[in-house]
């Protein structure tokens, strides 16, 4: 197969040997195995006037914290939330303005998931290069996550586009009613410091692009507007055929290795000096969806 | 003084030690001759319909850009330019579809400007983390900057709201008639590749806040609009009155060491572990504007 035939090629001889493949060329011959279906038992879709976000959650970081936010979205928690915070190069941030608003099955605050134990069976693909705040970054489920293996911990990076559940200053005060998502650079120094719970798959651009807030913190005043979000839903509580069909590479393949290969040495016309390094807030997942619009 | 005190309190016993000061109080306590006025000579007012952009050259770097670019305003080549380009995660793109419009004294294009060979005067203040892409990162004349001592060059880095003159595949086809802005996650890969000229100092949010391109690459197409320049002019070509005074922290006094330090250590009560290591894209060097609105 020429999957295999240039993996092999870029493992003999990287970085700057003969033509190499680009990056389409490299997802566009990727086995059908290589690609995992986002589980829409994991998937959120969150309805902004201008359009959809979806985020996928993140079940192996922080089961608590996942299974709270389903329950508010089973509770339609979010419907006619808002966002309330826009800090530049900083985070987006939603709830629900409405106090009494009826949390169903989930509660309000959880113990913090900053954190996991890893084990020897625990997935983790690493990066090669020298991360500068942890002792190993790489990918774990399609998730940016770092490694400290002195205490055997693991915990998601705060990359771009990645969801978090505000908190107060008590470690244990957040539980997914206040959730934020990264519209900067990467704030790194959040890390082990929240709880990460999921990552924006596709719609960023509708979080990134909004007014910044001029209240304390960004947060929206005066006469600046909260953005509405009409709904937030489970896929997977949808009907089948209102489902978005989502495909996401899957980082333990070697196609995924290819596509770091390729991110660290970019050899088209334009590059002048590959960079030979990557930052694991810098590996964009690639991921397929399609189906119906919202 | 105070500031000294604290600095000595910080070198004695670093980390987690009794109640550091915060931030504020660091920026309070600064010395006046910790902080420099901003050369008028080497600043841009960037005028939108929705306020005012504040750019700082960087001659050190680019010399022959920096002329350029002075040249170009100078020729009020940007009056009735463009934003044209707003690609997510990445870059505002800026430029003057008049194609007939005069350059003055400047040129379209000129020899690259990617590094520069560093002497050991050139002023750098090297932090103390690893960073992924350089040997070195740190701080040249208030700009993050990388360094490799094996080829002693030095090189700006494309941190949130660096800007940088666009170009073709050449290496040598820019010259700052097409000008970007850094709008997300640091694209390290283009350390090296593209000549920046600068950043901004104020006005970030005017870039990054604008609504994403469909084109390729974030071009605006169809109905998407352009979003208008009304103006750039050089500060110090504007009556003394009617400039802006800007004062930004050296990077080379105590002060700045003690901003980095407390960014590594983040001491507040929001905190439960400091990251204790930062990366250059993540230190905002602080900046004072006071003076005549746009």
């Amino acid at each position: 197969m020429k999957t295999v035939f240039w993996l092999a090629a870029l493992a003999a001889a990287p970085a700057a040997a003969a033509p190499a493949p680009s990056l389409q060329e490299i997802l566009d011959h990727a086995p059908p195995s290589d690609w995992r279906t986002v589980d829409p038992a994991r998937t959120l879709y969150m309805e902004l006037s201008g359009g959809r976000v979806v985020i996928e959650l993140a079940p192996t970081f922080a089961p608590n914290h996942v299974a709270n936010i389903k329950a508010l979205v089973r509770a339609h928690y979010f419907d006619n939330a808002a966002i309330v915070r826009e800090q530049d190069d900083y985070v987006a941030q939603w709830s629900q303005p409405d106090e009494a608003k009826p949390l169903g099955e989930a509660t309000k605050t959880l113990k913090a998931e900053f954190t996991r134990t890893y084990a020897a069976a625990t997935p983790f693909t690493p990066l090669p290069d020298p991360d500068t705040y942890a002792a190993a970054t790489g990918f774990t489920d399609g998730f940016p996550a770092a490694r400290d293996p002195k205490t055997r911990a693991t915990w998601l990076t705060h990359c771009y586009g990645m969801v978090g559940a505000g908190r107060d200053n008590d470690a244990d005060s957040g539980g997914g009613t206040e959730l934020y998502a990264v519209i900067g650079q990467a704030p790194r120094q959040l890390d082990r410091n929240v709880t990460l719970v999921g990552r924006v798959l596709s719609g960023m651009e509708l979080l990134s692009s909004l007014p910044r807030g001029h209240g304390d913190l960004g947060f929206y005043q005066g006469a600046e507007k909260p953005v509405a979000i009409t709904s937030v839903r489970l896929a997977a509580d949808l009907p089948a055929d209102q489902r978005l069909e989502i495909k996401a590479l899957r980082t333990d393949s070697a196609t995924f290795a290819a596509v770091v290969h390729n991110r660290r040495f970019r050899q088209d016309a334009w590059y002048k000096v590959p960079a030979g390094h990557i930052d694991v807030c810098n590996v964009a997942v690639p991921v397929r969806i399609t189906g119906p619009k919202a």
